[in-house]
């Protein structure tokens, strides 16, 4: 059987999310870097693997997916006996890592997402960041993030008390928001800060920023 | 046992997303109107609910949710005997579920939900449309039915050839958007524009158009 493999950049959030969930689960796969500064994820090979062409897509024999928590999903299911667990089998715990997965989608990733581009990326491709958009983006997120202090004073993760993918999805993008002023935001929340700590100590989330360095 | 509860607007995209689910499953439910427009989802007691003051929020005994998409995944895992089946128990065919259930909330949601926002509700609420935005986001639209249009064109539905949650969690924004200028885009397109047809003429979905007219 063909090996699992990755088509994507290990300084993209969606691919560093794909990336984290196959350590936490202690599989063997194949990376192959997609050259985005070349434009290749735009190009007929890459647009094969996902039509949108964006990285990652991800390939497991004959089954082609992309949209990374799509991918980590399916991950999670067919290697559940494997590495860490990051889901449950119970319908009512496991939908309450439904609910923090599409909280990281639908609240955390938009305001997020916009001030890493603005604060962190345009500059480093000599753009001029947008002080406007960071400041409202840092409003959206620091009522997010209260939200977050609150839930996790009453468990030790998102989604209880063991490290689910509901966690695990928020890893990239708290990577480089620390690398923000905006990491001010997380400083003034110890509950969160206690549970940024956390999950960025994990030995696999290291195996994944060690590919940045490579 | 206390019966499922949904509270939420009958008007909210996101509410509807859970009522289709819980017509398409033949479920009995009671539905608890949040009246909005008097801000009580922003009050204490829906907040108990959903901390982000957003509708719709669930009950299952003594089990409470929130994100739409979360309610509707646990609803047809939970409920998997009744009704239309919209997941599939097998882990390669669900994780083509999933893959359109995502592309549906961060290519399709996004550029939709604006547009809605825009040409419908503003006005409706005495406001003036954002030309310049409707402009981008029918823009941003455009490039992702191309993609529901060759997907369409080979399978019967976005995730396979029957209905499932990936087509579902679409009929909220389509039905807004049939009322825009926008639909447009849907005109061009003969492939997507019957599988608009045909979702939108489910008699689930119609249960809960018509929960707009009470």
């Amino acid at each position: 059987m063909a090996p699992l493999a990755v088509h994507g950049s290990p300084f993209s959030t969606a691919t560093m999310r794909v990336l984290a969930c196959l350590y936490e689960k202690e599989l063997d796969f194949d990376f192959v870097p997609v050259d985005m500064s070349a434009g290749e994820h735009k190009k007929e090979a890459f647009l094969s693997l996902n039509p949108f062409g964006q990285v990652p897509a991800f390939k497991d024999d004959d089954l082609t997916l992309f949209e990374s928590r799509a991918i980590t999903m399916y991950i999670a299911h067919e290697h559940h006996e494997k590495g860490t667990p990051l889901i449950f089998q119970e319908s009512k715990k496991m939908a309450i890592v439904s609910v923090w997965k599409e909280v990281e989608s639908c609240q955390f990733d938009p305001a997020a997402s916009k001030i890493i581009w603005e604060s962190l990326f345009k500059p480093k491709f000599g753009m001029t960041a947008d002080d406007k958009v960071v400041e409202e983006s840092e409003a959206k997120l620091a009522r997010v993030l209260d939200v977050y202090e609150a839930r996790l004073s009453k468990s030790l993760y998102l989604a209880g008390e063991s490290f689910t993918l509901a966690d695990l999805h928020h890893l990239p993008a708290i990577h480089y928001l620390l690398e923000t002023p905006s990491k001010k935001l997380f400083d003034s929340r110890p509950v969160f800060s206690a549970w940024v700590r956390c999950v960025t100590n994990r030995p696999a989330w290291s195996k994944v920023t060690d590919m940045q360095k490579n």
